[in-house]
């Protein structure tokens, strides 16, 4: 059973070939090539990634807010008002219908009351713990098996091309950084997130970071470029996303000069994963429109992902 | 005239030989050696620096400060009301007392009248033209000449040890990152530093970020550890500094697990370069007192140093 890929194993086993596989190849090939006209140098081959929806599934609910749900219920003892104050009553009784009345601002808050009070290390090993135990509602794995096979497979492929991969996503820094080495290869220094406020302090001489329940940083739609431009300090040349919060990122790559690769994963497959369309998320609206109009490439998972989770 | 380093030449060789040299070499050394007790995986060899007063000159004047001021002279003719208006008219005159009396805050109000209103792009190509010409009032030489080459050495050999090199300076992060690669061959990515606050705009369809009047986080002192956790999200096992702004960063480094090297710049050389004894800046006495108490290293640049800049 020789086939011509014999020689040269294909990159990106789990994409379907096609127009979308050819045009990251094509991208990455015209990148890489020192003679040709669209070269770049190693050090200017900047990957961004968002990570909800692109990276890993984020349905039926973001998985830190998950996280978030647990820290609840583990520390409801040491908070007996909880009990009857939204939203933490809701999550207390699984009342689903007063978390969604309770809305953003009630997610906010519930983040905000599991994710401060601890130093950084602390809150480093509650993620830690909560991650080697915790499985996924629907697919009943570890949430660490959830990433997206081919979107592993394509953060390799452009590393063994010189590139530098980076997570810029509204989830929370730090509890992105307790896994994206394990599941994407990716250290904690190319990882830029949303932030709470810090502080330093002197415990009996020894320092710690102390989290405050303060928001500081936001890194959704318009706070993408401007993080990529603080953290990273140059315009990436090729950018991934799934929804409308990632719009501005797509646009800041992709006005600057030279060859681009701007790719959006639209969530077409209620059988292996989600249809957005049924059970909406995410909201890809004006992104897939501005992704038709400049003829960006647009993944649709059920069309061109021959599979989804490592586990299939 | 063979010695015995002929074969291996001495990656320092700005330093005299000594404790303080020994000092470095045995630091590397034991965090590289792979079956020794303090070996240190490549991923975790992080080493930050502090910039003005560690890795460059700061007398007599922050050099970003006479940026600053170049920048008002050249934007004097459209802004005829400087010319009556304090700290402006202070620097227009070169009214050093009058500048002294406007103290920190007349500092950060120059910098900000210089430093916003301008995208990110223009920015960057105002810094580099500026540093194309400028030139050190008491070196009269490119300001770009005025890193220290011990410094240099350094930066080079912990890379070449398989170390991240970083820059946590409360000097202007995007300031910096005009020439962190050309004069330390730190990458922008790794440069961290005081920022303003920015806004995402479209002109016309391109996106634009746009600086605002507005300090969004200055990197000094408490703030020194609390961006290194933010930005990367890692403990360093080195850090250089020279001033009591750096103290919490050494302090942050100190407590980490395993072997660590703390220094500090001590700036005692009045004819080679400046004796801060004598003409006192940046501040180091806290610092300096802890160094000596916990056995830190502290580097006398009149003593440890055969030579300070290249030039020489």
């Amino acid at each position: 059973m020789v086939n011509a890929n014999f020689t040269q194993a294909d990159p990106l086993p789990s994409w379907n070939d096609g127009e979308v596989k050819r045009s990251i190849f094509t991208f990455v090939q015209s990148v890489v090539d020192q003679n040709g006209p669209d070269h770049v140098p190693t050090a200017a081959r900047i990957a961004v990634f968002d990570n909800d929806g692109t990276l890993w599934a984020e349905q039926p609910l973001y998985i830190q807010l998950a996280f978030a749900f647990d820290r609840v219920k583990a520390l409801a003892p040491e908070h007996p008002e909880w009990r009857n104050t939204q939203p933490f009553q809701a999550v207390l009784e699984g009342d689903y219908k007063a978390l969604a009345a309770a809305g953003m601002k009630g997610v906010l808050e519930l983040v905000t009351a599991t994710h401060s009070g601890m130093t950084s290390d602390e809150f480093d090993r509650i993620a830690r713990d909560w991650f080697a135990t915790a499985r996924h509602p629907r697919f009943n794995r570890p949430n660490t098996e959830l990433a997206y096979q081919p979107m592993v497979e394509l953060l390799a492929y452009l590393r063994a091309n010189g590139f530098k991969t980076y997570i810029v996503s509204g989830g929370g820094i730090e509890f992105m950084r307790a896994i994206s080495e394990q599941l994407y290869g990716i250290p904690p220094e190319q990882v830029i997130g949303s932030s709470g406020k810090t502080r330093y302090e002197l415990r009996g001489g020894m320092p710690v970071i102390v989290r405050q329940p303060e928001l500081d940083f936001f890194d959704d739609k318009e706070g993408k470029p401007l993080a990529i431009q603080k953290f990273i300090g140059r315009r990436p040349i090729a950018a991934f996303g799934n929804s409308d919060g990632d719009l501005q990122m797509l646009q800041w790559t992709a006005t600057g000069a030279g060859r681009r690769l701007m790719l959006l994963v639209d969530h077409t497959d209620a059988e292996r994963e989600f249809d957005y369309r049924v059970s909406p998320m995410g909201r890809l609206e004006v992104a897939l429109q501005e992704a038709q109009q400049r003829g960006w490439t647009v993944v649709s998972m059920k069309d061109h992902w021959k599979r989804i989770f490592a586990f299939e």
